[in-house]
């Protein structure tokens, strides 16, 4: 046995529409037609992906490379304009990523609290939830249970979810989610301190912090770090930080410049069929189709435009 | 504001029993006596720790550390014996981890495929699941639903699933948990390569392949290695392997170079103490209590012995 891999070549999918489901167990699923998940992606339509606006895209260059980050003005409006105007001051040039706390969270900012902020805000009224109302977009359901919230799916290329009772919704902290932090006050988070987590999904910490947007690029470059031995995973020596060499707004980039890449749609028939190819993986590898999913294991794909 | 952080400090918890839950749903706990994480270590009986059976204990010394992994041959006995007789004959001497693929897992053995296997079996008959019956000690529910299985908890130091359907139980491939690779067929796996899980769950693999322990320390050596950008995550060339200086079973190490740590019992009233905390923190940085914690977010504590 010259491999013997656990293996993740992309498994069969069974093209089917994905429907609301009320019983969080999972079921048993008859097989229909099946595909990978390349070839799901490959065979897409070109309107099935969207280039994400480059005025709600960040760019935050380390000495290792580039991350990219969306920005969901949709269920944080506040924070991204701050965290725009903050990035336009050149608030987080010269800072660094001070923490890196294993299976939780990698965090930047202000590590020695020495940055003066200019134009931007010092505090913001928190925005952890949004009100379940018309000009959200369209909601794609995952159609598998969730044990946090009553109902999950994926709005604007986010995982959400939907509290009809509360008439509330919000975003999840799945792998590669970006969140600002903030002191107990709940008002007390501006943007300046960011983290994107980097372990199994946090998910006591939806509704208590404004997540603010999604990693499309970059992610090993925060998840790979050296972990941080002092209290919560900070860094103990400040040369241990990794330098933020400078982060941009892409609209400010010149186009030579910019990082190009389109993101699935959440809403297309295309990321529906990705749904349910991670419900059920059917290749030859797997013995027991799931007939259930996380909405944190569903991918949101992304794709280099060269 | 100095440091607008995401706390992640002990929070209260409720020191109550836990109950079986059938309703997957959050729903709301009233505040009854609290304390934090750290209060409910400190204030544990000794009764309720256990020191890891050594001859049950794998030490993976790396060029940055030793690497402490527990084995469960309640649930993998074939895996189990298979992996000690492989660590005892040298197998995994001068081998390497191979593959670290972001968000999923980290894996070691045989990357060219020339080490030959000595008295240890080549194959063994597949370990997914084992019956649900009498021999498996106590199983302390997890009181909160699950997406993938009908009912969830904790048996002899490990997250399991229990289905009284098929009178079945499995481990669950939560962060840290160790797995034998293998091929297509089910019983090609050895124990001659072996994964860890460095992100989100990835529980579809539930059932599908041999879980055989769970890292106990040192896991922050395999979680923040470069990602290989092969295919899988596999390093693209040699040099990039993380060499494997040797893998002992503790029962055959001198007392004096053991690495003396304690678990936590999970049928303790500690551990069912834990849950409760993790199922509603009550801290003063978080506001909105989850009421609800999925499987692989209760920590199953593990403290050094000085």
């Amino acid at each position: 046995m010259t491999h013997p891999l656990l293996s993740r070549v992309p498994a069969f999918a069974i093209l089917a529409a994905v429907a609301a489901c009320s019983d969080l167990r999972p079921k048993p699923v008859a097989p229909q037609a099946v595909t990978s998940l390349p070839e799901i992606l490959e065979n897409s339509p070109a309107q099935d992906w969207r280039t994400p606006d480059p005025g709600d895209t960040l760019y935050m260059d380390l000495p290792s490379g580039r991350v990219v980050i969306e920005l969901a003005p949709l269920y944080a409006p506040r924070h991204a304009d701050n965290i725009r105007a903050l990035v336009r001051e050149g608030y987080f040039d010269g800072l660094a990523i001070e923490r890196v706390q294993d299976n939780f969270v990698t965090q930047w900012g202000d590590a020695d609290g020495k940055r003066a902020i200019g134009s931007a805000s010092r505090t913001l009224a928190s925005e952890f939830t949004r009100p379940l109302d018309g000009d959200l977009g369209a909601f794609t359901p995952l159609g598998s249970g969730d044990v946090y919230a009553p109902l999950v799916g994926f709005t604007a290329g986010f995982p959400v979810a939907r509290d009809t009772r509360t008439k509330s919704t919000w975003l999840l902290h799945c792998y590669g989610m970006v969140g600002a932090g903030r002191d107990n006050d709940v008002n007390s988070g501006n943007g300046a301190e960011l983290y994107a987590v980097i372990g199994h999904a946090p998910r006591q910490i939806d509704r208590n912090a404004a997540l603010v947007g999604r990693v499309l690029q970059g992610m090993e470059l925060l998840s790979s770090l050296p972990r941080g031995t002092g209290a919560l995973g900070f860094y103990e020596k400040p040369e241990q930080r990794i330098p933020i060499v400078r982060m941009r707004v892409a609209a400010d980039v010149p186009a030579a410049e910019r990082t190009t890449i389109e993101v699935l749609r959440t809403d297309s028939p295309t990321f529906r069929a990705v749904i349910e190819q991670r419900r059920n993986r059917r290749d030859a590898w797997y013995k027991v189709p799931a007939g259930a999913v996380d909405v944190c294991n569903v991918p949101i794909p992304v794709r280099a435009i060269h």
